[in-house]
């Protein structure tokens, strides 16, 4: 008995180390972040849904988060990411396309008018999305975004887009999985512009990517299996897109929701409007010296609606300027 | 040092005896299969893919192993789950619809005659889908799946549905988890009808489900949000909608694939036809005595041009006759 006990004690030190570390660790989990009500309410939701005592406690494999990407976990200025890309794949297709030369919107992608891709209004992002979103596999398609995100920057910072996070969000991302959830992205982006780099950049697998979806067909050619990309759009992954999205992919109703623009809307009030405790979270893009400030009046990212809501329905508003004293880590 | 030496002996003990209990463990992972070529191909597999010195090892994400569910995971004859779940919708809901008692293809479903509900052909059963599967929200339809399967029985064995799920199945999913895999169920049943009782049953929770998907349409009424189930049909998830239905998803090509019919076909040659080692397995429904004996004349798990291409190619087959020493747990 007394030699068990003896014995013992060094594995209690180890357990006592490890609970300190742990300790430690949890002391800040989200060291980007400054002290204040936005910070607090995210540590509050997560204490309540996680300890056990709590009335609002959730078990585990309901901890489901979802995170919109554009402006919400990197930058969405001047234009989408997405659009960079379209805009260098006309540009690598031109040759190929010297019809482009006179045609628009290619024309004006060709120019170097950024602009020019939305002048056409829908249809031309239609055109250009068909362009270079359809025809090839998924495969390729794969290769294409892959080669591209790693060498293209980004035309104000020169970092590479996926240098353009933002680091407390990235605290924030491991601190939800740290305390047991699920973290998903549910975006309007394409889902397969996404998947090749969000496992590296934001630790979210393929299969916790949620997006616009386009048609595939599957086809097997000289004995290789492959899916080709269709040109029509199966979910526009945006607005009220965004809760048939979560319904689909999931299955589950998220717990906590975050977003930046009107288009994320759907997705905290499916999320929010709830009994239990919840957590639903814009970003407020405040702060036009180390990121962006635009909301109400912006064509990409426009935050009103939501930001009337927040208000009115008390949920946490991120002022980028106040509550972040870091935005990206190259910073 | 001498203390430290000493003092650790439990724990060295301790660890030895979780060692023992996992190799006891592992010493049969699959009990419910015979000693034979299909149980030594699984084996064969998890090891090549799962040790670290193996030239086939595949890491931990990239381990996806998907199953249909009908005739694969539990039994579908006389007819598929899903239609006797309709057939008892159709009685409920025929109080609110006296018309049906004259009308095809409900008449026949009210007489109790399970052919009526093909009778109709595609026309007819799209019908019975719209009746049972829309208007209603996706929250008031799993409800209504949940409430049915709690007390629903087979007409044959007069066992619960969710019991009537192969036990050497159930093992092999446990099996490839334990082995780092995750397991995805990819059936041409509906989505939202597997999702509320998939996680109790076979451990594989809502978001990987994946299976043929309706519209939904995101509303929110009286400060209440909710999806509501649409008649029409997004996905098709059978035959060469399975590939389409795991890209959607996962993003990810499985590397192991379990089927009993012709529609998991193409399911089987988009995971099997790559480079690296890969199982591909077919569940033959080879005895009439404990579950039934099916395969290329069947209208119900047809199985002949899968039959003919497992041979070819040499994927494992398994007869359930020789193969499974048990095929449900009540036995």
């Amino acid at each position: 008995m007394n030699r068990t006990l003896r014995s013992a004690a060094p594995l209690v030190g180890l357990v006592a180390a490890l609970g300190f570390c742990s300790i430690s660790h949890a002391a800040d989990p989200l060291p980007s972040w400054n002290d204040g009500a936005a910070k607090r309410s995210i540590v509050k939701f997560v204490d309540g849904v996680t300890r056990e005592s709590s009335p609002d406690f959730v078990p585990v494999p309901e901890r489901i988060a979802t995170f919109d990407n554009d402006g919400t976990l990197w930058a969405e200025q001047p234009i989408y990411v997405q659009v960079f890309f379209i805009i260098d794949r006309i540009k690598a297709l031109a040759p190929q396309h010297p019809e482009w030369k006179t045609q628009e919107p290619f024309a004006s992608v060709l120019k170097g008018d950024p602009r020019g891709i939305t002048a056409g209004g829908e249809d031309g992002v239609a055109a250009l999305l068909v362009a270079t979103h359809s025809g090839m596999t998924t495969d390729e398609f794969s290769r294409q975004v892959g080669d591209w995100i790693a060498t293209a920057k980004h035309p104000k910072t020169g970092q590479p887009f996926t240098a353009m996070v933002y680091q407390p969000m990235l605290e924030l991302l491991e601190y939800l999985r740290a305390n047991g959830f699920k973290t998903f992205i549910v975006s309007g982006g394409g889902i397969e512009f996404m998947r090749p780099w969000t496992e590296k950049v934001y630790g979210i697998p393929p299969e916790q990517v949620i997006g616009s979806i386009g048609g595939l067909k599957f086809d097997i050619k000289d004995g290789r299996p492959a899916l080709f990309k269709l040109p029509n759009v199966v979910l526009n992954d945006d607005k009220d897109g965004k809760p048939v999205g979560i319904q689909r992919h999931i299955g589950r109703r998220p717990i906590a929701a975050f977003g930046n623009s009107d288009g994320d809307l759907q997705m905290l009030q499916w999320t929010c409007y709830s009994p239990g405790l919840r957590l639903c979270l814009y970003v407020h893009h405040t702060d036009d010296k180390r990121e962006w400030a635009y909301d109400r009046g912006s064509h990409i990212g426009k935050l009103d609606k939501g930001l009337d809501e927040a208000k009115l329905r008390d949920w946490t508003v991120v002022s980028i300027k106040d509550d972040w004293n870091k935005v990206f880590a190259f910073e």
